[in-house]
């Protein structure tokens, strides 16, 4: 199927906190069977794990090269486009997507330098407001609305299927994209910092709810995708206010 | 949702001779998170089964609801469509599907009087040629040619949500948003002309092209669809900037 090996290999399959060691071992496999390789672990309760080998049945060598490590963050270095996966709605909504429009999401970006982020939170209470602040899009499986208790598993599944899918379909076909190249996280770190800090010289907070305004901000500029000639514009107009505020 | 839940409730998932009562359960609730429930097992080694109602976990209803059968051919007694997952490709080519094309398949099938069954081999060996000869169609996930070892729950898993899917998208509802109110043209110019007055007090402007960077500030938030509130909110801090700016 001429398959580019390569879009697959750039996706990263985030699993937070996970409790069940069995579940970390299905994931693998489930990647493994569409192609997926790699794997982070944020603060996983237990592993390595025999329970995780057990289960990953033959894709043990995805879990051999699972990253762990201590922090969202750290998983996130390096990655240009993240999805975080939950079956809630948010009070404050984030921008929606479908497995299969994430999966094309992931498509349209391949050209980017970074990495693609799928994340997915703790089995129990799945992904926080906090954890959710890092993504650019949340996916939301379209379950049963009266039972919509995936498994970690199921749900990794059918993401790396989409994944798998998104790429199959396009094999063959020519797509020129002339994008320009997207901010990195780390230059949008930069940029929010920038402004929060703005926000602060100039006396704008609501003080019942800081948060939710820093989160409201970050959900607006998160959605559009910012590439980096837009950071660097926003970040010349915010130092001219910074200069023309700091005068004499 | 507006689910026309007819046409997943007409959908039987038949499992023959599984092995591991665990897999029933676990396919037991793969089904039930798409909004299928009608499972079918053809001689299972094991069921009911502590293990098969541990897995199912909240899907027992379903379990609850499984049909046993001797022989395949009662399994699909009443089946109009009748189709059979296997990763083997045979010696006698099947008319092959993606998961996908099964679904749009049972879809367009759904005037029918019968019911549609999909049909998944045991654990180890799959469907044998017999099996697959009373199916119309072979369904074969396109999986990684060098590990395509899903596991039962995996494959039920993305037949299911292609199920789910293919009714979703008929229904013109892929993903739901519930959106707060969009900003409207005159709130979106108000805006921006407050916007680049604030970039004119503090001098940010490139006299070589004044127009393309107001476009660029433009096209950034245009692409964001900034709603009402958002709106609210930058013009708050703008406000703030300019008081800030014209204190003396």
């Amino acid at each position: 199927m001429g398959i580019d090996q390569n879009f697959l290999g750039r996706i990263r399959v985030v699993l937070i906190r996970t409790t069940e060691a069995g579940n970390i071992g299905s994931a693998a496999r489930a990647m493994k069977t569409m192609g997926l390789s790699r794997l982070v672990l944020v603060e996983p309760a237990e592993f390595p794990s025999a329970k995780a080998t057990a289960r990953a049945s033959g894709a043990d060598d995805v879990l051999a090269d699972a990253m762990i490590v201590e922090s969202l963050e750290q998983a996130l270095e390096g990655c240009d486009l993240i999805m975080g996966t939950s079956a809630r709605l948010r009070d404050l909504p984030w921008p929606l997507l479908g497995p299969r429009e994430g999966a094309q999401k992931a498509w349209d970006h391949r050209q980017m330098q970074g990495d693609v982020a799928v994340v997915f939170g703790c089995e129990n209470s799945g992904m926080t407001n906090k954890e959710m602040d890092h993504c650019h899009f949340q996916i939301h499986i379209p379950a049963n609305s009266h039972y919509s208790s995936l498994n970690l598993a199921a749900s990794v599944q059918i993401i790396a299927y989409e994944m798998r899918m998104v790429q199959m379909l396009a094999a063959g076909e020519v797509v020129e994209q002339s994008e320009e190249i997207l901010a990195t996280r780390d230059e949008m770190q930069h940029f929010y910092d920038h402004f929060f800090n703005i926000m602060q010289q100039v006396g704008y907070y609501r003080p019942q709810q800081p948060k939710l305004l820093r989160r409201r901000v970050m959900r607006l500029f998160n959605r559009s995708m910012m590439t980096h000639p837009e950071v660097q514009i926003m970040r010349g107009i915010l130092s001219m206010i910074d200069n023309k505020l700091n005068e004499n």
